[in-house]
């Protein structure tokens, strides 16, 4: 265990309070039970992540008892052991330098749509926007190890969608900071949800494909706030 | 930008508390999921509308948040950009001018049948009472511009629901106020939900033409506290 | 409009408590959608029954908000306007005068068997502790007068269930008291999902008739508190 | 009525205070409605339990209106009744030494897997995890006496699942303590939701038998937090 330099002490400090007040969020929007998922942050500048200490309720998660380890998952700071998916999380961040967060869950009907193994097709609007196009299917991986990792990276590099379906398992998301991954994971068990229910009823139409293009081009660069003077991009990335 | 005359200052001011206080009842009867949904009030005796800031989370949303615009979607008054569905909202107050609020959402049963492009028949009193008819399905259109606005005043002129299904996409609603718009979208909700449910058992009845007449005449004109000294009728108009 | 008797008014002072309270229950097990339901106590001793103001919301109601009727739907006193559903709360009160609780809701999954017309099949052991049978349906009748009235006590009369599901509408439930009446319409939407569900994968088996029998017995005559000293049959009737 | 002996006070009296606050679990998951679930802990170290009283509303739930009783149901300290599936937890405390923590409800999807008589397959991570097997469905067996107690034991014995699936019925669990039977519960009705939801669009394949293993002995034996000094195995048992 190594100590980490002086000068990251307070982005660090910060990072353990988000990550922290982030999983209220899987709580509120019901992608979680009992102590099923769990979210982590890169450290700018580190090879070094933020993650939720394995097994420990949402109730009582606190900035303190959030693990800080190294991109292997081992810990380097904190008395909790971290979250049993702790490699998924580092291989992503070894393998994609561009992201800073990282979420995994088992929310409901988008884990229905895993465990058949079926990628949820772009037809509404709020999927073209946040999605781009199909959430992809990874493949099926046991935990402990790289597998869970190289699947999540191998099906989501050059996809547009952050979000993608472990076969059999559940979601793990990926955004620029942790907020965008949770936002992410929360958007997909939306639209699986809607997409389920617009299903029990018959077929759906797909959306044209310059229609999803179009869609996802706007919401990526017109949506929401632009940053202004005191706002930082990460604060604003999704607001 | 032009400053809006002084006499409409208690007004504005008095719209931006609703329309800020009435989003929390998108998130209490799960209509909206992150920043997905958004209300705005007209300002009656001007070109103006009072409307949701993009992108900002419910939690956040505060009276002063509230953008003031004009009904082509410029910015009056605000430090945030409007809602992105701004233009919608602006030409439906054009183009309606008896509709003082519009909802629109992408609450989950009720774009499920917009997905699949299919009206939500008539056949619970709860619906006849509320909507006096089926909740008809709008164009698809794509965001920016008028293509929208079109859409909703195109399928909703001369329809007695406050409710259209925009097609691939969500629920707009339409009401004398924005408190009666969002109840229209809340009951959207309620009727697309029962509807599903009732329709994965078999088939539903209608209910006769003469009584969704019957029941429709009598919500919009017995139910509710009739107004009385020192209620205006907006205030009255859904209690 | 007639002044109750002096003797009255510690119980009708005290059921104008109990009605507003239990519009609460309503809320917090989702059986209704912004004022769609509504429940009243008759005064026992007297032609007079408590009941909702129409149109409230349940977070706006008060006690004193309540609204005192004669059972032909009179207001006795009171600065609101009663229900729309009061004609039919006293038509089965005038009927039933072991009645003393009525509760109308439009709960989703109970209005969409009732939106079929379907009965809910007695086949889990919970429906037949609370309702000893099927949950029948009663007519199809419009709003305003005793045709409300007439069905829920045609339909119920002789009846072991508490709820009837009328057809293309929704529950009205009864009960010794307001809230036994509660209580029913609470249990008949949980049985009317978990009845839902099962049946979306496959047949259910329905209860043996001997068992149902035995069940309702034991649970109408054996579980909860016995009444002790200082506790009314009323207060534990469904404790 | 015996009296416990004073050395077992402190432990009956931590029992009570866990088992009351444990049924706010069983709230906050949606797996019960009205008064309809149950909690019980073994003492250890007696043939003594702490349940539930009978029909008390989970708001009224108090440490001191927790039932004690010896494993044959008899009541030793309380003023209420207890539980009317008492009978049914104390045949499982008598026939299995190894659990201390028995848990009853009627969760919604899981009772509709039960009203079918249908086993759950083990085709989700998350189920191999804390079932290592398929959800078994034991005998339909009437209250009263210890026909369900049997049931339970003769499907759990020798089984990994901590969930037995009554038939017609509802859900009981086992655990090593409360905590843990409130987990499987927890647990068990997720799965059974995410297995309902994703059937519903077409075949879920089961994960191989060697997986369902290996996630199973991982969970079991890594997951969590270890004990440390000041812990006890029970407070991280699932945690």
């Amino acid at each position: 265990m190594t100590v980490p330099p002086p000068e990251l002490r307070p982005e660090i400090h910060r990072l353990r309070r988000e990550v922290c007040a982030l999983h209220a969020e899987l709580v509120r929007w019901g992608l979680v039970t009992w102590t099923s998922g769990n979210i982590s942050a890169r450290v700018p500048g580190a090879e070094l992540m933020v993650i939720k200490p394995s097994g420990v309720s949402y109730d009582e998660l606190t900035p303190e008892s959030m693990v800080l380890t190294d991109l292997h998952g081992r810990t380097v700071e904190g008395d909790h052991a971290p979250s049993s998916d702790t490699d998924a999380h580092g291989y992503v961040y070894r393998a994609m330098p561009h992201v800073g967060g990282v979420v995994h869950t088992h929310s409901p009907y988008a884990t229905a749509w895993a465990a058949r193994g079926e990628p949820i097709p772009c037809a509404i609007t709020a999927m073209a926007d946040e999605f781009g196009a199909d959430i992809p299917v990874g493949p099926f991986a046991l935990i402990g190890g790289d597998d869970i990792g190289k699947g999540v990276v191998a099906t989501l590099s050059g996809h547009r969608s952050p979000a993608v379906l472990m076969r059999s398992h559940g979601v793990f998301t990926i955004g620029a900071g942790p907020k965008a991954a949770v936002k992410a994971a929360v958007m997909c068990e939306d639209v699986a949800r809607t997409m389920h229910l617009a299903l029990q009823h018959g077929p759906v139409p797909a959306l044209a494909p310059e229609h999803v293009d179009a869609l996802y081009d706007r919401y990526q660069n017109v949506y929401g706030q632009r940053p202004a003077a005191g706002r930082t991009p990460e604060s604003e990335e999704d607001s």
